[in-house]
Formats: C-alpha cells, structure tokens, sequence
C-alpha cells in the first residue's frame, strides 16, 4: 500500500520541526514541495533546508510543482474554492500516481499545522473519495503561526478560564463580539476600522524567522505603528506573512 | 543575568518535542519538574523520558516538587484561580532563588503548549511583577492537544474560511452556540447534557501516547459509546486526559 505523510513543519523556524516530523521525512521516498505561488521561494527554501538539516540518510526524490491559480476576486466564494480543491486534487493524484510506486512512502510538507487554515488535508480527501488511488494517510502535527505568536509575545492565548476563537480576517467583524481572545489570521489588509480602540492587541509577522517582528499595545496607540512597519516591512520582503491576537482590557 | 525557559514538550509523545526545544533542553543548568498531582506519575515519566532522549552532554540537575494544592470547589473561580497562582509563584520563586546560579539557566518543561490552557506563564509574569529576582524569559512552542486530536482524526480544525473556538467544558453551552468548529478541553463530566445530537464530535483520548483512544461520528449515535469507553478507560489507568472538537454537519 502507498502511504502518504502530511508533516507539519512549523511556520518559519526550522527547527520548529518535531523528532515525530523528522523521523517521518527520513521515512519518505518521495517528497512533495508544493509552491503556492505568492511569494514563496522564502517558504520552498525552508523546505529544503528543513530536508538538508534532518534527513540523516539518502536523500528522497524532491518533485516540485506549481499549485493551480486561485481565483481571488470570485462572484462565490464557496464554489471559487471547490473549484480550487478540485483542480488541486487532480493535481496531487497525478503527482502520487506518477512519483509513488507501489509501497512507495510520500511526504507533503505543510506550513505550520496541517490542521489550520490548510487544505492538504480536504484535498488528500477528495482524492481517497474518487478511489483511483489507494493509500494510508498519516499527520503529523506541526507548531502553528498561532503558537508562534503567543511564543514570540511571551502570552497566553486565553484569558484564565476564557475561550478563545482563531478566525480569518474576512470574518472578524462578526467574531470579535464572541467572548474571550481573538486570534485573526489570513488578514490581507490589516487596517483595524470600525475595531474598539481599547482592544489590547498582540501583532506578529514573519514569526520564527530571523525578521521576526512584534508589536503590542493598545489598538488605539499602537494601530498606526502596525500599519506603518507592515507596510515597510512589505515592501522590503516583497511579501508578509502576519497574525495578530485581539482581547479587551483586564478589568 | 538569569535565564528561564519555558518549553512546551507536546502532550504524550515523546517525539512530540521540537528540535527548539531539543536545544533549549540541552542548554538548561537545571529542569524544574512540577508535580501536579492529579494522576501524573505517567506525564513525569513523560517529561524525564524526553530529558533522557534528547539531552546528549551533561544532564542537567533535575529538581522536583509539588504543585500547591488547589481549591476545587471553591465559593468564588476568580478568587480561588487568584490564591493558586500566588502560591505556585511563591513556590517556583523559591525553586529559582534557590537553584539557579547568577547566569543559571532553569528549564520548566511544560504539558502541550505553554500559550494554551496552563498557568507557567502567568506565574513566571507574577513572579517578574515582584521583583525580587532578576530574569529573562524564553518561551518554545509545543504540539497542543488540540493538533494532536487534529492529526489523529486527519481532520482540519476549521472548516472552510470558518472560525474555531476552543473553550473548557465549564463554558461549552455558553460557547457552542457561535459560527464555526468548537474544541472542548479541560471537560471532567464529558456528558454531551443538553447538546444537539447532529453535532458530530471527534473525540480522543490519551493523545500520542500508546493508549491513544480516538472515536468519531454523529454525537446521538456516538455519545454513550464515549462515555463507555472514558469510564472504561480512566477506570484502567486510574486518570484521563480526553479533548474534543463539535462541529455542525455538512450541509
Ligand atoms: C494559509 S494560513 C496557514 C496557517 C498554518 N497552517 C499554521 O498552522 O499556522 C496562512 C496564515 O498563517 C499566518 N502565518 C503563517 N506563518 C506565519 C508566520 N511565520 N508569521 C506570521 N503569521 C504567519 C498568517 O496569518 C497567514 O495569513
Ligand atoms: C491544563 S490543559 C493543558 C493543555 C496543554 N497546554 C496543551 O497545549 O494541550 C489540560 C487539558 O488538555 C487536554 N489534553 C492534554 N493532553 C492531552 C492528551 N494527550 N490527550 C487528550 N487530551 C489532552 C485535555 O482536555 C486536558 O483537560
């Protein structure tokens, strides 16, 4: 049976990897490194840095490919990603049947953990569900940017006893009025309007990486600050790669 | 000038453990190893298997001690949680001045993450607040609970553009009723009492340990079975540790 690994690695730090993740990479015959296309020579490098660090024996096959486009300005968000999904799947079941012999062992390298804001895991579904490939799955879980912020700031992510809710920057508005901690992720423009300038806020960028950035304060203060060394921050690496964490005052 | 790490050691196996924090542990003078009491002769054993795999010169002097007793009926959560926190701060204040030499450096090897449910934090913050003794702090992020449900059940946590809440069993009603995922932790009934039985639940138990139980399906379907198989199982060890995540069925 072919067996597929979907291995966290972390979000920028390559030692972020766990002994689990390194023992499964020097497991794998076959390594897959998707480029997403963004920006990410930066996050393909890690890759292969992280490989190059930790796999103690022969080297796997690396087989490079190029994530379809995805449409960004969709009429329906819902069905421009099912779109999306299924153009992956096809991809990814080319690349296992072609690269994976018949007890061939294969790695997909995840950003952060598998299991947040990634669609490896729905798109090595789908391709089980079309049943042209049989194979095992195994994850192995990874530190996410979420850690890595509240590592980075020296936090808790919860208030003692609180919940605390991780969401995207599409949906803030409404899931800011929840209770307890907010973590926003995938926010492409980080301009805090219509936010409580009373917010305490703890913002990351490039986080694990020797740019780390990190600012904190309150909303109201420190959301210019924000703003400004983003955008500088932007410009000089061509891309960003942030996260931030909302909570009210103690009282 | 004194150095604390607080390094989170991912919760169960042992291989759970970043090549960060393989450094960090290596690096440490001293290990602090805080006994909880609940149940936990198996998650010392945990923490001095993880020292003995990863830790390649000198091993570092281990020093042991016990948790303050905490009041787990108490008249008043905040109060109580408050009294806890002053003691166990009184307590690793002591271990510190104690054992850590001038440039010492002290490791506490912490349950998971050190962001996510767990107090080292804020009891070190306490600690700095008094200022008798002088210190810098460095946190390494570890595999929660929660990723380790994930990758258990090869789930993502969020569904599609979704948010995920994570919440205590204290607060599940409460909490349950917002858009997207929830992940309970920190349940000691685990009685579903009231829940929508077309929830579908993943549950798991014991996560990345050899004892890892992992049951998933309809909650009406799947409710009794879980708390069979929970009585069971903490019957067996004497303790548990279980996590779950409720979400709303596809539509
Ligand atoms: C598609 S999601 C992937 C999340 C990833 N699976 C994880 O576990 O963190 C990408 C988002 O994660 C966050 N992110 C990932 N890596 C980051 C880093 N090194 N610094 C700051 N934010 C990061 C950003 O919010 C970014 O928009
Ligand atoms: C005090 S919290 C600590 C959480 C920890 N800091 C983390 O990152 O997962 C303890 C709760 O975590 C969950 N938990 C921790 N380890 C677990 C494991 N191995 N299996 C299942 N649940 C676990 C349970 O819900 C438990 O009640």
């Amino acid at each position: 049976m072919k067996k597929l690994l979907l291995i966290g690695i972390g979000t920028g730090n390559p030692e972020h990897v766990t002994l689990q993740a390194v023992r499964a990479l020097n497991a794998a015959d076959v390594v897959f490194l998707i480029d997403k296309g963004d920006a990410k020579a930066e996050l393909v490098r890690v890759r292969r840095d992280i490989c190059e660090r930790t796999i103690t024996g022969a080297q796997p096959r690396f087989v490079e490919a190029v994530d379809p486009e995805r449409d960004r300005m969709p009429a329906d968000y819902g069905v421009a990603v099912d779109d999306w999904h299924a153009a992956r799947a096809e991809l990814y079941e080319g690349l296992i049947a072609e690269h994976l012999g018949e007890d061939g062992c294969g790695a997909f390298l995840v950003w952060g953990d598998p299991s947040l804001y990634d669609s490896t895991i729905r798109i090595i579904d789908r391709i089980r569900a079309r049943g042209r490939i049989a194979f095992d799955v195994e994850v192995i879980p990874g530190i996410t940017s979420v850690q890595a912020l509240a590592a980075g700031h020296r936090i808790a992510l919860n208030g003692i006893g609180e919940p605390v809710t991780i969401t995207t920057g599409r949906r803030l508005a409404e899931d800011l009025s929840g209770e307890g901690a907010t973590v926003v992720m995938l926010d492409g423009r980080v301009d805090f309007a219509g936010l409580d300038p009373d917010l305490i806020i703890h913002w990351g960028a490039y986080l694990g990486t020797a740019d780390e950035l990190l600012v904190t304060g309150r909303l109201g203060d420190v959301a210019e600050v924000i703003r400004e060394t983003r955008r500088a921050a932007r410009l000089r690496h061509g891309w960003i790669m942030d996260i931030y964490r909302l909570s009210r005052p103690a009282t």
